[in-house]
């Protein structure tokens, strides 16, 4: 099985999500047969990633400039902010390019299994902007689930008090989707949500 | 979607055999969100493996010292030498743990599709383990597919000289089937159940 060194390598890769033991192998393998062109300057590109990461104080997104990209970005609209649950999140939402305003990412939802209360959420920096003014319209983009719906609830609760429009993320039948595999919830909601052809 | 050098760690990442774009952004996230604790400690062990790794000039494995840890053990059995294809499949054989003997790493097989001929293939320093003598029987474990046929015969041809005994894995190895992804019990079973060629 090689040194322990390559030994080492497989059980870290293994640890990824997506990678298994036996796709940790195969990912090292192929590494290891080009350690001067592939292996390097994915480690360096790693070591200069874990260096340069910062949290962005202002939204929560992970980037190497804090403020991160999008809160410094003089084109974005400050007066309408996404609220969702995690980075990755937010990298869906702006790959899919519709969003034009600003990010304001959770770190999580409410969760009793989980044990994830109001404390564990990064909303105080949401609140702070709310407070200082300018805030036109909050859209809640948190997942379809039940912690996601609970999270919804208890933020419009918290947010009512700022008088300022909160609307949610529509559901429905997703672009591409066959009806027949979708599930009962999703169905019910996409009746719910018809608009006029 | 994150600074530039996260945006390339991103890349490095999707090149890895076994993660797509998806995958590639969702370990990212998992190593960004840890920086110190886990992304530090891969780029390290990349970096260290990557410096160490060498190909073991006897048979053709890949290990942090050469002659490798399998060819440098005492206690293996000079004399039963198992020929593969890739050290993928040489890992495979030390995790289903049948085989006593060392090894012969092809790095291919013959394939006028891929362009590959016997010049191609790592089996010099197997004559020359033949010529030295001390050899009692070569095992061919090479792949129940077309090329691995193809290989198996041209080196029986070229081993025939010899007058060594050459026996290939035949019973539990599936039709098209590379080595690597076989489960133990049936490379257990193929290794013991080998036929004279």
């Amino acid at each position: 099985m090689g040194g322990t060194d390559i030994e080492r390598l497989i059980a870290l890769l293994a640890r990824l999500p997506g990678l298994g033991p036996r796709s940790a192998r195969r990912a090292a393998l192929a590494l290891l047969r080009q350690p001067q062109t592939r292996m390097l300057p994915l480690a360096q590109a790693m070591e200069q990633a874990a260096r340069a990461v910062k949290t962005c104080a202002t939204c929560g997104n992970l980037d190497t400039r804090d403020p991160c990209g999008i809160c410094a970005d003089p084109a974005r609209d400050r007066g309408l902010v996404c609220v969702v649950e995690t980075v990755g999140d937010l990298w869906a939402l702006e790959r899919a390019g519709v969003h034009r305003g600003v990010y304001q990412v959770l770190g999580g939802t409410l969760s009793a299994l989980a044990g994830l209360g109001p404390e564990d959420l990064n909303v105080g920096p949401l609140f702070a902007r709310l407070e200082q003014g300018g805030v036109r319209e909050i859209i809640l983009a948190l997942g379809a689930t039940v912690e996601g719906a609970t999270t919804s609830h208890w933020l419009q609760d918290r947010l009512a008090r700022f008088d300022v429009p909160v609307s949610r993320v529509g559901q429905g039948v997703p672009m591409g989707g066959a009806l027949d595999v979708l599930d009962d919830g999703t169905l019910a909601a996409a009746l719910l949500a018809r608009r006029p052809a």
